[in-house]
């Protein structure tokens, strides 16, 4: 895999985000869950997506919007899961953004060394399998 | 600063509403946690945004909806927080209002001797950073 | 490439839209134009994307528009063009199917053998190079 | 006014985009139109905002679109506007991208050396009045 990247930059070109979604889509495979993988750039902007053979097709919005909330927030969903809880001090938080957030687990901010340069989101499996596939691709990087 | 209201009018001019940006900046940049500031006129109208360098993108429709929705009761939302819990008389009021309402703490009304003007919100913090950093800003006035 | 296409059934595998994708962003890369590429399957629904370094961000839609518009009228979008105009049979169908319609060339049906499989579309060039990569994804089936 | 960005990054700070602001702001004081000024990062998120005494409510959401579209195409929207003619080639794109674009004169892509950080919208005069205030934005830079 040829990864263009200029890392003075830090930006996610789109060989880097195709890896991403492969190694994500490889833990898929070895997990047998079919799964939509999503991936966008620093600014929330789609640059890659896959939609594996058999994967629901609600997986597609799902995943596109937990990439969306991992990057809005700069923090995984499964992390901000617990802090939507009710009682829990971001209660209620998933009625912003216009329909965009999701807080269930599977999306991850993506980063080259310590920048954040994107997001990766995950749906088709339980939210724990959504998690565990997200961070392969995570690991990608 | 300019301050080019017309007190006789008690309206919230451009020059007032960045008074108060700016003071809720300062006091953001002293905690050290930035936040997206949204100032909105007294018919729930933009007037005045700014997004510090670092906050979550999240913030910015949080921070709007926080104002609108310390206008739209002329209540902060950290009071209007206690009234909708379950249970409480407001239970459930954010689901009104077209998806613009949010119960956080970070929104209050802005006033002009007694007259309401308008409303600030902030988001990037906790409810009690955002709260604070948004009287911050009433308090330019 | 593997291409796990079962051809009795004629579907279009995600081994297959990546095919598509990869083949229509060669021919990108040899005319020097950034593009995004989506293939659809034949219900209309996301398989796969890609956003070239560089494409305009308006070319994410743009490029879904037009494989969506391809495979809802199994018509290349460059043919459905000439219907589209004023005085032509088909003058207004871009107002029909929620704004997901764009009667831009660079958007054509998929084909396994004598049966359409999906669409992909392209955006990012002039019309005419947005279908000349469309076509070269079309010729790696 | 500080510029606290860092050159090497070529990033659009609050403190750049609040110069950018003023700056347009200055210029529509002098042609005595009272405008709504937006500007976007690069990611096509909002940095900063400012609508001046007496402007339409209306200019509000549309310089938001003229930024959107100017990033979005990193193209001027006058410039753009040209292209969205009957018979040009790209008639009918303001349908696309959901409702966010506009192709009336009024929003430039902003940068910062030779690369595109941002985009500033400005609405609320004739659209050559609007593409002069932004122009006025562009040259705080």
């Amino acid at each position: 895999m040829a990864t263009s990247v200029n890392r003075a930059e830090a930006q996610l070109t789109l060989d880097l985000a195709l890896a991403v979604v492969e190694a994500a889509r490889q833990r898929a495979d070895e997990i047998g869950v079919p799964m939509s993988i999503t991936v966008l750039d620093k600014g929330d902007i789609l640059v890659a997506f896959a939609r594996m053979d058999g994967a629901w097709f609600g997986s597609i919005d799902i995943a596109q919007n937990k990439a969306y909330t991992a990057r809005t927030f700069d923090m995984a969903t499964k992390d901000l899961a617990l802090l939507a809880q009710p009682g829990a001090p971001l209660y209620g938080i998933e009625a912003s953004n216009l329909g965009r957030l999701i807080v269930v687990a599977g999306g991850i901010p993506l980063k080259l060394g310590d920048r954040i340069v994107g997001a990766i989101g995950v749906s088709g499996g339980s939210a724990e399998e959504d998690h565990d596939v997200a961070q392969a691709g995570v690991a990608a990087l």
